[in-house]
């Protein structure tokens, strides 16, 4: 990590140059060894870190550039390929520091699994805390095949623990029918196929509450972003996605953190995929962290 | 072809074990030796296969799982490589069977010719049959350069065999001049550029029928099947493609036999087309197979 | 050139025969020296002509056939690598001549910053003259870190030449805050994120004036032109792209001229930006050219 | 073809201007329909000479510059798609014309089954004919699962016409055992696996004698001709290839005519294949025709 | 796998019908998640099935047919997501079973760590046992970031159980200095950059020795095999590869099992990796099973 | 660039903390705009440094680590894009500082013309400097198409500085014929198609003498470097470039200072070029710097 004298990686475009008087810190979550289907997340956020090179520093929608907010990207944390347990602790340990230094964590996938220590730690620092997931699929499984630790839990993981009703899933389109089951019986909000609309009518709701939004990159429709692990057809277009992440910019919740995950850039040569993240980045910076 | 005891190709995703007590029967017809612009479609249904193991077996659109329908993967027929005349033969041959045994006939293709003498051989067996032929081409030509056997030329010949009258083509954006004036004066369907708002039209007058729907996955804008021969931008997206399937689904046609073609992996390194043609097999299962 | 014995390279589909009676030139500008992100463009002209031999030659937007119009494509200007100023002169140099014989420039690139010296010597010509500009990106930078001659620079520069009041921009997405505000400061029409709607409301006030359309590909979104030296998500659709372009075809302006730009083949192995591109000149020359 | 007033197509580099003073005709024979694994090749041609482009016209293994020689590339016959009995038909009557005008045949393929017409005809004109065949493949089956007309048969059809004892192959490293037994008990000569080597030994037989060469670019290792339909490690370098073609211009055999064929452009997105087999051709003209 | 009913994946050509009667069982072991790089060798053993289609049955360098060895191949090993544990357990326990009933195992990575418990297992049996190990890297770690399950560890465990003079790596380009070290103080068997020259001269040491071969594809030059995680250039061409599967299948040492690891497919759009890998598992099946 | 506060890239692995106690300089030169064929060099730095982390710290060829040599990888120079003069200018002024500092210049590319304004300045230092050149292209034209600055003359201008009778070059295999006959007649020496003999011969001649080594990848056979400008079949191995670092490692020239030029990642999916690259740039640090 670019703490450690010996970083060789790169770091998002204009990120501040210290840890301790920024406001949010960008960092990089590399692992995939629990994806079911094609592993590739963990070079997301060098990808995107490298491409963000190509943005422009204004963003025309929010009328705000990036030299108006202190962020510090800290590089990836370090994980340990093929250990799951291990992997978690590390990213646990890191947000802890985050939440005690109360800088904003603005994570990068990786897989989604990897959101769950960071909620988790989240959550203990914020007790009313609600969770804004936007998806193409549930994550509400207990395992898979067996294995808890997998990247098909995390959302199951956090509204165990902070109550199913504070979880709110947006543009969901493929999970097992146990999984809406569960949600719809243990009064957790899904959203099937939409973002934009439903998102609009549950906003007011959470008013004045703290939010961290967990977003999966494959809740947009393949044609918009082919480099992930699971393509799942059906899905929304980046411009509901930037019109999404405004929406919450301009209501009343409190964002106290969030994550962008499963960039798999391999599968995408015309690197749109990185290229939208970054995007996406630029604009949750902007929009989110005040 | 699985019948055979060499077989050696995958199958879909949860495939019934036999063929006897199975009420559909996937198929592939691996052909594409008479296109005239990007050959490879002949391993689209492989292709789709192979990925299937990605899909989530049930769908969050019609509250329904995979193990509720039992269909058969037979596997690709052994088409002879380069010879279109006896391709058509064996395709027909083995439709037949299908007619002759009761199952629902759904095919994968290969090129678009092949939907040809299945769509024979099924209206031999459904006297008031209907087509609803969704594609971005008319496919109405009478040759391609001196050739009668073309992919450019299936609903031409069906039309001509069941009457154009019985013919509805949707989301069309491409074809000769004459291609279009045929049909007019022929009387038969064509929705220029849209799917899911006529299909709701038409689908009503309809009711009752033999329906058999061939859908060339060209339908779909590039941005959403860059995997296919001709890409032809101006398309509608795989939203309103799921959307059309479940219209159909929840119309009261009779669907009786499908089949969707023109996958080319080779085109598509995300594989979002066959990801996509494999989650639209699924709901072509789920949705008409009853 | 095509007027140099020596040509080897490709036209597009059904050119004319003869410059001397056609009533439009196409043409390619193959430079791409001066863009900050991803080169490539230099092949647009190429490609696009080569996947034009996958259209059909009617439009079944416009009911027209190419060979109702007589284009002919001259090929690629032979412009220097690396020498943006000689590159200009010599596209200058062409297009007066064309201006001279009555031909309507059709322009392919290449780099934005082709435009440029296009425009300049359509305005000479047409005293009235109106710029219609579709754009992911403002292009009103006065320099690029130091650099006159860059592919951010063409619509600032027209702008100065005939009045930014002159010139409407559509689809804007990207900027700097500058840029926007220059605009805002001096007259200059910007539609951000949108086409099709605030051209129809523009259109009527053109009305029988003179107008040069330019339209960078990254207008699209990504998922439709992924072939492109700045992908920048939020684009809008190869549907309303074309909507587009035929709405300008059934208003009263007068189009003179008009380019498209910046196709970089490289990046879309599916050639899905090539094969648009490609349709888009065929609908801009049966709408443009009367 | 070029011999058409409505040409689009591109031509090889430093093409003759015209058919009538050539020595040698360059032409393409875009059919790929037979072909028993990945199709494709009917796109070799085009761009072959695409990127010829990128070509030194001088050859530092030859001392010979391209303005040397006057080739004439007559662009590629039309082909019927998927036909391929009359597309033999077509290129038979095309290379009758070339023989009854004395121009040297240089042919672009295209699946091997097209050089079986090209050899058929050639052997008409000189009596004493043989072939020197250079590829992973033995191409001496009667027919493939059923089809006589067939990628993997054509040096079966000239070994038959001509004799096995005039026929010489090079570089074979995969056939069915029957093919192999068959070439043993009918005399004809087969070098497994090398090329140049053996090549030196055979040629001085030959010598005075009228040759026709044909190249299945597959007889490159596939990590020097990835682009082609059926990759088979074990093969040769393009070093070695090149210093085959050169061996046997120094050699004293008469060399009459000459293919390159199954180059498939799409499996090959660095278009080493394409530019390898451009580098290739200049090299047969340069060599070959005197 | 294909011992259960549902099994719905492909299997390497001519694969044998049932396991009880064959001689070798072919086998994938999908995991790649401890690898330090680039996944995406999960999917390697399922791709060399599908592109088995395009092999000669024969082998010309070992005049053999396949149909002369009764293999079986059984699938892929349900290996658990991101745990590496229990997958090693799982095919610890699937490679008893084929040496409780004689079966010669045959497998296909996935990351060389697969190797560990196959080779474990095969040492159980066999006293005696030598390791051929073919690679570009030692594999020699102890630990990799303080992981010992990782895919750098295998030969250095395997040496440890068999004692290291029982393994002899050849091949080997890459390493740390401590690995290199540990070999040369522990009387383990390294030539570095060669594989068929030493080779010869380490064969007849272990005549009439059992011996597992276990060869990690990239071994080969990157320009002969892509499609793997650890791309290191100075390797060994396919030539040279195949030529050393022949030279142990003509030495007098029992070769009592064998792998080929690491081939990634979605790395090499051209499947080069993948059919060279299937054209090495045909020969080490016709050359190594008796 | 990494002295500047605001520095975003990645460095090589194990690079130096700082440039004060460095003893070599690392350095980008992402300058792609003068070439005639397929731009995208501007990359190949920030590409090499990305994947330099899968490269293993220790030169099995050269029993030396990274951590042995202090080398300080300053990051690219952000040259103007467009503008070939002022580029040059740049690198020119960045090594003068080098050569103040005397540090050792280790340069990426970039296109090859960087070169020139290199080799210029180390010129003014070393008085008896010598040239060694690794290349397919003769790069000796005086001007491309009229234009002096281009990636095809930086040979020529070199050569002219200093001298031809000090420029020795290796494995050419492309270029005009009046670049060979300028070289033969002014006592330049040209190895043709093979690099590691001759230099074994012209090494001793050199010893003692201050050498730069400018080496293209693409001396590289395409099939080992596939992501280049320029592909040119015929080339050597990766092996034997690797020999010749190596043999001019061993010998007693005194080597002042190198570059690797035309690394263009897009062209190469399987990114073997940018690892090899990667590679040989470790190897000319631990065999050069001393």
């Amino acid at each position: 990590m670019r703490f450690d004298e010996a970083y060789s990686g790169n770091v998002f475009i204009r990120s501040h140059q210290n840890y301790e008087d920024s406001q949010a810190v960008l960092y990089g979550m590399p692992m995939d060894w629990t994806v079911s289907y094609r592993p590739g997340s963990r070079f997301g956020p060098t990808r995107i870190r490298e491409v963000s090179i190509g943005l422009e520093e204004y963003s025309a929608y929010l009328d705000r550039e990036l030299e108006d907010v202190r962020y510090f990207d800290a590089g990836d944390i370090p994980l340990p390929f093929g250990n799951a347990q291990r992997s978690l602790d590390m990213i646990e340990e890191f947000v802890e520091k985050l939440m005690a230094d109360n800088k904003f964590p603005l994570g990068m996938g990786g897989e989604h699994l990897v959101s769950w220590p960071v909620m988790k730690t989240v959550a203990k620092k914020y007790k009313d805390l609600a969770i804004i997931h936007m998806d193409a699929h549930t994550d509400l499984r207990e395992e898979y095949e067996g294995e808890p630790l997998s990247h098909s839990t995390p959302i199951r993981k956090i509204a165990e623990l902070i109550g199913p009703e504070n979880v709110f899933s947006f543009g969901i389109r493929s999970g097992m029918k146990e999984e809406f089951q569960w949600a719809k019986e243990n009064g957790m909000h899904i959203s099937k196929f939409e973002v934009l609309e439903p998102l609009k009518e549950i906003l007011p709701k959470l008013a004045g509450r703290p939010v961290y939004v967990t977003i999966d990159i494959d809740v947009l429709d393949p044609a918009h972003a082919p480099g992930t692990g699971t393509v799942d057809c059906g899905g929304i277009t980046s411009k509901e996605l930037l019109a999404s992440i405004h929406e919450i910019a301009r209501s009343s919740v409190n964002v106290v953190g969030a994550d962008l995950v499963e960039v798999a850039p391999i599968y995408d040569p015309s690197e749109q995929t990185a290229n939208t993240a970054s995007k996406l980045i630029r604009e949750m910076i902007l929009g989110w962290v005040k």
